[in-house]
């Protein structure tokens, strides 16, 4: 359905998540991921993050024909004016969750498609409203699922989403990872 | 991490959106189907529909014991104060997704829990938000995709819910067939 214009697509992505959503929008793409810095300046805020973090894991693509366009993006959750990021261990898993936990926090995913003669970043907020988690459910949480490796040590198409959230505003595939509807309008017209 | 207190847990559902949404809330159960005359009193409304199909297709157990809970439900579109069920066929599926188109509807889910000598029924509304879909985007999603065993004609966890949906206001596992947060909660008091 999306009319390409030949183009290739490269998704600069490990995570699974963002792939199989990709695959949803019925295009065809390869997956290929260079190891990126993920430092940022610490003045940026909110959306100016995943911003620059996804141009920079695009920076690593230096060697672009006019005929592929790489597709990078970055997550982050924001609560209480600070970012958070993935937890390095369980302790400070078990720390955000109880940060999370019945509060809203936005999450913020930007978008960066890139050619070689061409740049678009975008990015869009969703707000997540979180119940009040009994320190059992997060525990369970914690045990048996894979936190680690998640912006805020949750997933939202996992167990604690499905029993801790209240409501969401907004995109709940921008959560997940990838603002869909947003990567059709924006390839469509790239 | 749910006490079900022993208690068996039957899905009387063939959906495998609904099978594999409640395999979510880590609890063990086993799925039996009966069939269940659809027809439902004109005169009903919103979540009222739902709700009595949920308790119908509950009434085909009559040989319950005290240590089983039957979970059954139903989910309908209301839109223009009308109500939107599955389409009968292709003509019927595009007409329902060009009513959809650059409208909000509401999707009502309404789930029944009964066991031999209890019965609770309840329901949740979400609000969806579709872009005004061109036709190409609904004979291209017509074309590859399956609407015909679905309220309103669309998946929200296919390609046209990726590319249509606006926004949500509520839940997004209410519209794919089951209010997993609130069933989680009810099932923790039953």
């Amino acid at each position: 359905m999306l009319d390409l214009k030949g183009k290739k697509i490269i998704l600069a992505s490990a995570s699974p998540r963002r792939q199989n959503l990709l695959k949803g929008l019925d295009i065809d793409f390869t997956i290929e991921v260079r190891p990126t810095d993920e430092h940022f300046p610490e003045k940026l805020q909110r959306e100016a993050i995943p911003e620059f973090l996804a141009k920079q894991k695009a920076a690593q693509f230096t060697d672009l024909d006019d005929n592929t366009i790489i597709i990078t993006s970055d997550t982050i959750v924001w609560i209480n004016d600070h970012v958070m990021n993935k937890p390095e261990n369980f302790a400070e898993a078990k720390q955000m969750l109880q940060t999370i936990s019945g509060q809203m926090h936005e999450v913020f995913t930007a978008v960066c498609l890139t050619t070689k003669g061409k740049q678009r970043v975008f990015s869009v907020v969703s707000k997540v409203y979180f119940k009040t988690l009994e320190e059992g459910e997060i525990d369970y949480y914690l045990a048996n699922y894979k936190p680690l490796d998640k912006a805020g040590s949750y997933g939202i198409q996992e167990w604690i989403g499905y029993i801790g959230i209240e409501k969401i505003d907004g995109s709940y595939f921008n959560v997940m990872g990838l603002p869909l509807k947003e990567l059709y309008e924006e390839l469509s017209v790239f």
